[in-house]
């Protein structure tokens, strides 16, 4: 394992949106819409969250670490936000914006040209409590990388039945998901 | 789930080596050479393992089918055999010739032409037993994405510390690999 580094997190968090562009743009619905069942999201679903989590997440909370240390603690994310980023929007179009937004995003991170002290800054999570600016980052590269690691599983799941007996050696149809969803 | 369609399988097959060579290539060896610990694979090492399978597994084992059905036996397919495929090349060079081998591949499949009839055709593998070429084409789908999934779980993996308490909410970090390796 590593220690945080600002590089690789940059460099991470640029390659996710062009990577999602390459696998999900030309695919049929039947891989992208479909989910995993009730309650459960499909790859385009995954596409709006992260859309949300740019709008809402990452970089206004390194913002208010910044601003208000621990005195603040951050807004709530809300899980189900990507219902409204998504309606009326084509899996074109949600790429489109993600890749925009990240963007965005990364152009203010290298703006604000963070050094050692900056990125040991705390702020307060509203259920886990003190986190610091640099976990914050590292999280928001691993967040991309559990995404991925869904949409993969999402996807597969749509042949699990098609493999036959294949799918004993396929472990990505044995992963229960982890995290909710 | 959806029953096996060879268009699905040939617009999946298409697009990973397009999002594997989005996610990888640019990224700094931290991501890519590191894996979860002794005798597990790095990034690179799954890209060979790929090549590979290209190469000793998919379009030959499909050719076994279409011409000795059940009476003879796949080769076993060595899962090792990515160490011979990576020596003394770079990321570069593996993503490159996972590529072409893939598009080669495809090129095969499309001109095969293949019909209901064919893909319900049976073909013997040595530990598994019968399974059509049905089943073998949505494993090659199926097997992307298996491998995507643990790409993205070995890179997650390298942040595992980093991302302090977040790591509870990070599905990626709580999978098991399922599957060796």
């Amino acid at each position: 394992m590593m220690e945080h580094n600002l590089q690789h997190t940059l460099s991470l968090l640029t390659c996710t949106p062009v990577a999602l562009n390459a696998l999900l743009r030309d695919l049929p619905d039947a891989w992208t819409l479909q989910n995993e069942g009730e309650s459960t999201w499909s790859a385009v679903d995954v596409v709006a969250h992260l859309i949300h989590g740019e709008r809402t997440d990452w970089m206004p909370r390194a913002r208010m670490i910044l601003k208000f240390g621990e005195t603040k603690a951050f807004e709530p994310f809300d899980r189900w936000g990507h219902v409204r980023e998504s309606q009326g929007k084509s899996l074109a179009q949600l790429l489109d914006e993600f890749a925009r937004l990240r963007s965005e995003s990364l152009s203010e991170l290298r703006r604000l040209n963070l050094q050692p002290d900056d990125l040991a800054r705390r702020g307060r999570h509203p259920a886990i409590g003190a986190v610091t600016l640099s976990q914050l980052l590292a999280t928001w590269a691993a967040h991309d990388l559990t995404h991925l690691h869904q949409i993969s599983r999402i996807m597969a799941h749509q042949y699990g039945q098609a493999v036959g007996p294949w799918s004993a050696y396929l472990g990505v149809l044995q992963c229960a998901g982890h995290s909710a969803p």
